[in-house]
């Protein structure tokens, strides 16, 4: 087994050749542009842990890899058009460098260039990659489109919430690990528990990223800390806050949301607190908690040895015990 | 074998039950809606009809039939965004009844859901369609960016042009009838011949198109004649024109192209005038037979019984002897 650096930096190395040259040039530089703005490159490195961690070389599922960061970028290409997003890490999304109608396209061909990526693989692998990749590709639309069904409704629940997360979000966690025990031959049962595995984790990472987006370190975070209240997102702590307080204070907290005359500072301080005396920022921390062990709990079950089970759960450690 | 219409019933009967009833509503009801509108269902009659060729049951190509069309109206919706489309078959387009986000992220569902109507075929048989497939769809992609870059060229070529509706148009029909070989089992001599014959054939109908969009019989030809040369749009027509006329007229023809002192039906009846008298009318009528006659070519050395290439020679005549 590497190190996570080690696995980023060789799938780094693997991505400088891809697409390059491409004709016409019009359609393939944005897809280079937005596949080398860096980012952690979380999935691809899962994909190839996950491969190791049942016995392949990760070069084998550099392919995979390579699909599943593909496709990510894919669909932030054609969300940031949906969200009119001006920044993507820092740099101009596609359609501001551009415009709408190339960010449309070059997202297009990203898609089918992620499905096209598995076709080195010999048939019955392929299959089982392809069938993946198209119910989590459908999935993520599907959440992308609760998302924005959303924004305009009044009465989503904590469930419903938890359903678009995961499929805007998680599902691609736990794919992105099922592909690379798909491509190492790991059994039917060990491909569903790695996928419950990235799912549960996925889930537990959003529900942390809704409460740092509050609660996080200004210093750290790396986005504006209190975007989302400003935003009126229907978070987890929003949602929850809604769910456990009284009716009086639900028509405050809803005036709160949605009044415009105290500055933004002053919102997020009354939003927060009241996200605190509610109990939902409580019960979003023990969310966390829940969801990621869930995921520890499905790793008892693989067929792997407590070695291999320990990366797993150090990755996972890893990524929840960042108080960023 | 079947006659076209039987074909035609056959597949709009199975798309009846194609993505209903699923969620979220309002991804899949523009999905929904635009396959619905009906339409010629000219590509997935192709696929049929090749299955039973090559010796299959039609029905055994119904879901690789679905795909291609599935995949067909995809483009659509995301062409008529680009194209800033008001209309499609007569009813508004997907993003003039809804909005912009709801044609890109039903657009991206058509797509993944086009991938999975392979997936109940063997896996051979999958890999073959998806590869094909991924492709195809590809070059349409890239067909369309061309088609993008042209508009603000001026020094497109003839065989630019026709590299671009190669890919826009014609590598679609190829395709709709090379799955339906896959399916049948035929051979990949077969496969690849019956590829090109529809290939040819997509590109001598769009010549045509170009053609009739000039010269076409205003009560039947559906669109708007002259349509093409009021939008200025760079057609063989267009370019073969400049390719045969001196220097002297090629800087008129730029004039009349461009002016907006001559009202539309006198700027229609010049363009005309000249299309004719350069000879480039006459040569694109060649090239429509030239095309046509490549494609029948390709259909002598296919191994099926003189009947069937009688079959489909009837349906390439059929198709090109509209003269709308």
């Amino acid at each position: 087994m590497q190190n996570i650096e080690a696995y980023q930096k060789s799938f780094v190395a693997y991505l400088e050749d891809f697409a390059k040259d491409r004709e016409p040039v019009n359609l393939y530089e944005p897809v280079n542009y937005i596949l080398r703005l860096g980012g952690k490159r979380l999935r691809p490195v899962l994909t190839l842990m996950t491969a190791e961690i049942f016995g392949a070389q990760a070069k084998e599922a550099l392919n995979a890899a390579l699909s599943v960061e593909v496709f990510h970028n894919f669909s932030l290409i054609h969300d940031d058009i949906m969200d009119d997003a001006p920044l993507r890490r820092g740099k101009q999304t596609v359609h501001e460098k551009w415009d709408i109608n190339t960010g449309i396209l070059s997202g297009d061909a990203m898609l089918i260039l992620a499905y096209q990526l598995f076709e080195d693989y010999q048939p019955t692998i392929f299959q089982s990659l392809a069938k993946l990749f198209s119910k989590t590709a459908l999935e993520v639309c599907e959440g992308q489109q609760y998302d924005i069904d959303f924004e305009t409704r009044h009465d989503v629940t904590v469930p419903e919430y938890l359903k678009m997360i995961e499929y805007k979000t998680a599902v691609l966690v736990g794919a992105a690990m099922k592909m690379g025990a798909i491509v190492a031959g790991a059994s039917e049962e060990d491909q569903n528990l790695i996928y419950d595995f990235g799912r549960f984790l996925g889930i537990a990472f959003q529900l942390q990223d809704d409460y740092l987006d509050a609660f996080g370190n200004p210093e750290t975070f790396g986005k504006q800390v209190g975007g989302d209240i400003l935003e009126n997102k229907k978070t987890y702590l929003y949602l929850k806050t809604y769910e456990l307080v009284t009716d009086d204070e639900k028509s405050e907290f809803l005036n709160l949301m949605n009044t415009s005359s105290v500055s933004n500072d002053e919102k997020v301080e009354k939003v927060k607190r009241l996200f605190n005396a509610s109990g939902a920022s409580a019960a979003t921390q023990l969310a966390v908690k829940d969801y990621t062990e869930k995921a520890f709990g499905v790793l008892e079950m693989l067929n792997i040895s407590e070695d291999k089970k320990q990366v797993l759960k150090l990755f996972g450690n890893q990524l929840m015990n960042r108080r960023v």
